[in-house]
């Protein structure tokens, strides 16, 4: 069997799966999307639900993100920067013959240590499929925001910024969430956050003195979110430019609502980037992986 | 009535309620703590609440806190910076001839604002009660740990720094909860999160850097929740610091086990400090304001 002939390639995270049927022209046929992440799942449901895959689409199948992880079905370790697209399909698990499980990416080096699962097919995959320079600064926003260096191709170093996910909790739980449950708009707010982020390194009192301006009634209470969004993610931009050779271009993948922020604050901070569907090249990665597998 | 003839000093804030029977001479008659916070009593039950204190005790109430704030019983405007405890006292907002409440203080300069509401009468009646020196950086940590720049005994500048409430919401509802059930201890994981925080500026990158030095074996899961209140309290030390003139002392006021945290970070940081029992200054500042009261 040569998973090259077709395949369901799956990008099965902690809170979402996103499934997609893949011809064997690269064309994907159908896309499934639901909330059956990993968190949802006992260990025991992981098998049937891939017996169910199995049985529905007669393929081969490959598993991305954190079902390979040591709390999803079967671990997948990870694989060290520097990693490139064929590092990670040389380390694929298969527990089966028609079942890939890809591995994550590690990086541990001069004293910072991260990993990702899910993500190093988007990036590699786009790396590969042309969509981007082999030399760039990706980032792929997210509740665990990735800035990666890839230097020719292969994932050289990255950071996670846990941007989304305070975020989140902030508008969940915390003292600002009357503010949060307002609509995040792009402009002049958004954009100060934005620059306040850069210019300081202060994250924890600037969210409070937003609270402080309201209550002083200088800060409208449904503008605060922007102000918020655009302290966050120009603060998690700060964080992965620190790297960044300014000559190098930035890219921006994966969810077009999160790189519309991503690209406002890029912009504020004075940076060219370009843009990639993930899901585009999620596909792609997972292609070649598949047809180096026999 | 003259409230300095002994008086009941209520410090009542969001979650908690602490109420003080302060004799004529100064001396604490009694102590009480509860969680009758402003959060967890309707409006209808503020005045209910008032009125069984002052048929217990039968002296004049000063109440302190957010119970003066727009969510409390009656809003008592704060006091802006640099603000005295004659000033505050000035400001104090009197229903009935018997019940003071009072104001908070907020700061606004520089592009940045604050507000506090309680905090105040431990910070001025320490510089007040000769706890301090009149010219002092004071820290008070806690859910949200105030920074204050105090010269010649009143309040210049300060600001707020949501630490607490950050540890509590990654505590409760994080993909870091499983580590931050463990005890904090001091020692060498904490101090190394202090530097860490005190050399770097990417508090939500090293977070989730706690993460995944667990899942590749290089953090104990039991050790990780000293690094991340290390990596916490040095990001917030470092911001209190910012404004810090190196000659001029540092006072640490308030809750005794967060003042031993904040004095490790200190001495991360090089620097000397000093403690003041939060209690104690409180009733040295309600008693300054009540005596100016007649």
């Amino acid at each position: 069997v040569k998973l090259a002939e077709g395949f369901v390639a799956v990008d099965w995270g902690t809170t979402n799966r996103r499934i997609f049927v893949v011809g064997g022209d690269g064309v994907i046929l159908d896309r499934i999307a639901d909330d059956y992440g990993v968190s949802s799942l006992v260990a025991s449901q992981f098998e049937k639900e891939i017996g169910q895959l199995r049985g529905r689409y007669k393929t081969p199948i490959m598993l991305a993100g954190m079902i390979g992880s040591k709390r999803g079905w079967i671990e997948a370790p990870y694989v060290r920067c520097p990693a490139d697209l064929t590092a990670v399909a040389n380390a694929v698990v298969r527990p089966e013959r028609d079942i890939a499980i890809v591995p994550g990416v590690s990086y541990c080096d001069n004293g910072r240590v991260d990993v990702m699962r899910g993500e190093e097919i988007q990036l590699l995959g786009a790396a590969y499929g042309d969509m981007m320079c082999p030399d760039a600064i990706v980032c792929h926003p997210g509740t665990h925001a990735k800035w990666a260096v890839v230097r020719n191709g292969a994932i050289h170093s990255f950071r996670t910024i846990m941007t989304g996910e305070i975020f989140a909790l902030l508008r969940r739980h915390s003292m600002l969430s009357d503010f949060l449950q307002f609509p995040v708009e792009l402009g002049g707010t958004f954009e100060a956050g934005v620059r306040h982020a850069l210019d300081h390194d202060d994250l924890l009192a600037s969210l409070f003195s937003v609270r402080a301006k309201s209550l002083l009634g200088l800060l409208a209470p449904e503008e605060a979110v922007s102000f918020i969004s655009g302290l966050l993610v120009g603060s998690d931009t700060k964080i992965g430019l620190d790297d960044a050779d300014p000559e190098v271009s930035i890219t921006l993948i994966g969810d077009s609502n999160l790189m519309v922020l991503y690209g406002a604050a890029l912009a504020v901070a004075g940076r060219q980037f370009s843009r990639i569907d993930g899901e585009r090249a999620f596909v792609a990665g997972a292609r070649f992986i598949a047809e180096k597998l026999t």
